[in-house]
């Protein structure tokens, strides 16, 4: 039985903090803090450029890989870090398309991120041989899936309503057509229980910043099933993809399995970083933590909606079909976000209209939801989100 | 006028150490810990999502950018940091070709990282439109822009013998023949002047954990000359170089200038280690940077040519026609680095043969120069590094 009472304790979170946005900057793990500094001066500050061997810097993308794997149901071996979340969808989805080369059409849905759709718009730009990329509702993707479609690209929770896709239902329907599945995970990994290997996805891409609490610009790992691994072609095909990095020839080979997606030299900081939130997991079983995630998402929904009856959930009511995030929409949504972040509760404004807070029974409990309950229905009852100064848009929302 | 003995107070050199591979990894600058700790402390610690906003993390690519734009000539505004070296090389190839549609040939030399040439291969894989990437000699460079070039895409410094090339000349070349250049300033920034506006370079890339000691995998940078960056295509089409990231719009809309080389979130923590270690640069004169380092380099290569007869020079003699690094040529090369780092004097090997020492004057004096070639010339005239020990390859050489 996972102790949140325990887990809570590693991590800092400021005082007079509510903290409802871990679904997009998970809070600072203790850990990091000494983790980093250590790199730094005993490791950077030492060992210089000696620690790519001895602190066993250049295998940290596999390392740390592995340890992500485990929360998503990957195979051993089957992860790996680098980059960005972008980059990852990058790879995975050009790797995917090669594997389909006589069809077009990549599917997607309204409800990805909208980076994701932007990546495909360029690999298509590039590609410049008629690919498509076909968008329909997030309900209406299953039908859509036929024998025309390449890869089916999606996000597993969507990150405006939380709705969440079925990944192995989806993935049976692609293969039964023959198209290969590539899932986003930003908003699952860490969040609920994911069975890669069982869902027998093709590929899968997530960042590290959210529910895995990594900090800023965390780096990205894609997954890509033993299946297809010694297979695919690396579109950025890095050196330390590369079959031998340091026989420095002129021409690439790529490497073995997963090693393949490596491109550059892996950030080492961000890595370390990443490495200490990680430890954060160690005896968590997911079960608990879908199980207290749901209990979290409910009593906030129920609670809300008793007592803010101006704001209309944006999210699915049950909890079996969403992540772990709760949206409620309401038109002036930016400025009661910052009415909210003024008294303390931070959650998130998502364009046009949804303000959304992420549970993460982590570091956040049922004490923390009524509160910020509390401080919702204070500031929609009396309109206090109705001033000027909240309704001044900041550049990053 | 600089002074080195100031610079030098700002980095921490570890006891016994002579640290002459600074130009594959430099050392940590001391501010670079305080730095990174107030990042994870007070802000991420303390401001969790709002120091997107509060503490400026959405701005530091472009600030940062130009903080390194100004140490390599680049316009204001010209520069945006992110990602990897290879991702950038893939950035700015794309764009490169982009611009000569109608041409198919990529000119590089053998003396290019073989990153550059393995993202060339990937990228001519994925555009499958019959390009070709031509490799010739260093030397034969010049002759070989012709009108069937549609992109020159060199190292400036070469990786192995620290050959500079004429970037202005070359460059102009190659407007002459209507083709555009990719300039990898991966062992230029930080060790010499480069004037990139003024040699009218089309665009160009580096990274910052060699000369600009950023540490460990740090950000890399890429450059677009203002006559071409409101026009080109951005392959890596990610959302932070949307020219509006926060509207979430189903389409891509490139942003505004180099601005839409940004591709996903950045990695703020390494970010923040490279803004402390650029630091060190302010009231720095790269005119001094570059005599210092060649009257450094020029005293290794005389006391090494005195000393050493079994060595023979890999690099250029002539201080103007090379970098900050000079590499000998032995074939037990591995083994006499393995042999030297033991003794404290840090350099690296690079196959087949080559042990390289890079030279650089905000932290290396004279004296660590001769001191390093007592060394040398003691493993050297005594076969030190002939053992079984020295000569087990080790993963990263």
């Amino acid at each position: 039985m996972t102790s949140f009472d325990q887990t809570r304790s590693l991590f800092h979170l400021p005082q007079g903090v509510i903290y409802l946005d871990g679904n997009s900057l998970g809070p600072l793990p203790i850990a990091a803090k000494e983790r980093v500094a250590r790199l730094l001066s005993d490791e950077w500050g030492e060992m210089l450029i000696k620690g790519w061997n001895q602190a066993g810097w250049m295998m940290m993308p596999r390392k740390i890989g592995d340890r992500v794997g485990r929360l998503i149901g990957a195979e051993e071996g089957s992860v790996v870090m680098g980059d960005t979340l972008s980059i990852k969808v990058y790879q995975a989805l050009a790797s995917a398309l090669d594997l389909v080369p006589e069809r077009k059409v990549i599917l997607s849905d309204s409800g990805n991120f909208p980076s994701d759709l932007y990546i495909a718009q360029g690999l298509i730009g590039s590609l410049a041989r008629g690919h498509e990329l076909k968008i329909v509702e997030p309900e209406d993707v299953e039908a859509a899936i036929d024998e025309n479609v390449a890869v089916v690209m999606l996000t597993e929770v969507d990150y405006r309503t939380g709705r969440l896709h079925d990944m192995k239902a989806l993935t049976q329907k692609a293969h039964s057509v023959g198209a290969v599945t590539v899932w986003d995970l930003a908003h699952s990994a860490g969040a609920l229980p994911v069975d890669l290997a069982g869902a027998k996805a093709d590929f899968a891409v997530g960042c590290t910043y959210k529910y895995l609490n990594g900090g800023p610009g965390a780096p990205a790992f894609v997954y890509v099933s033993p299946r297809h691994a010694d297979k695919v072609r690396p579109a950025l095909s890095g050196w330390l993809g590369h079959d031998a990095p340091f026989a420095f020839d002129l021409d690439y080979r790529p490497g073995a399995g997963v090693d393949r997606m490596r491109v550059g030299t892996p950030p080492i900081i961000g890595l370390a970083a990443l490495d200490a939130a990680l430890d954060a997991w160690e005896g968590v079983d997911m079960q608990d933590v879908r199980r207290q995630s749901i209990k979290l998402c409910d009593l906030f929904v129920n609670e809300v909606e008793k007592r803010c009856p101006m704001l209309t959930l944006g999210s699915p009511r049950d909890g079996a079909k969403r992540g772990s995030q709760i949206s409620f929409l309401h038109e002036e949504g930016y400025a009661i976000m910052q009415a909210l972040i003024a008294r303390g509760v931070i959650g998130d404004f998502r364009a046009p209209n949804a303000i959304r807070f992420g549970f993460t029974p982590l570091y956040t409990s049922e004490a923390d939801v009524l509160a910020a309950v509390d401080i919702l229905a204070d500031i929609m009852q009396n309109r206090l989100w109705d001033t000027p100064e909240y309704k001044q848009k900041a550049l990053v929302t």
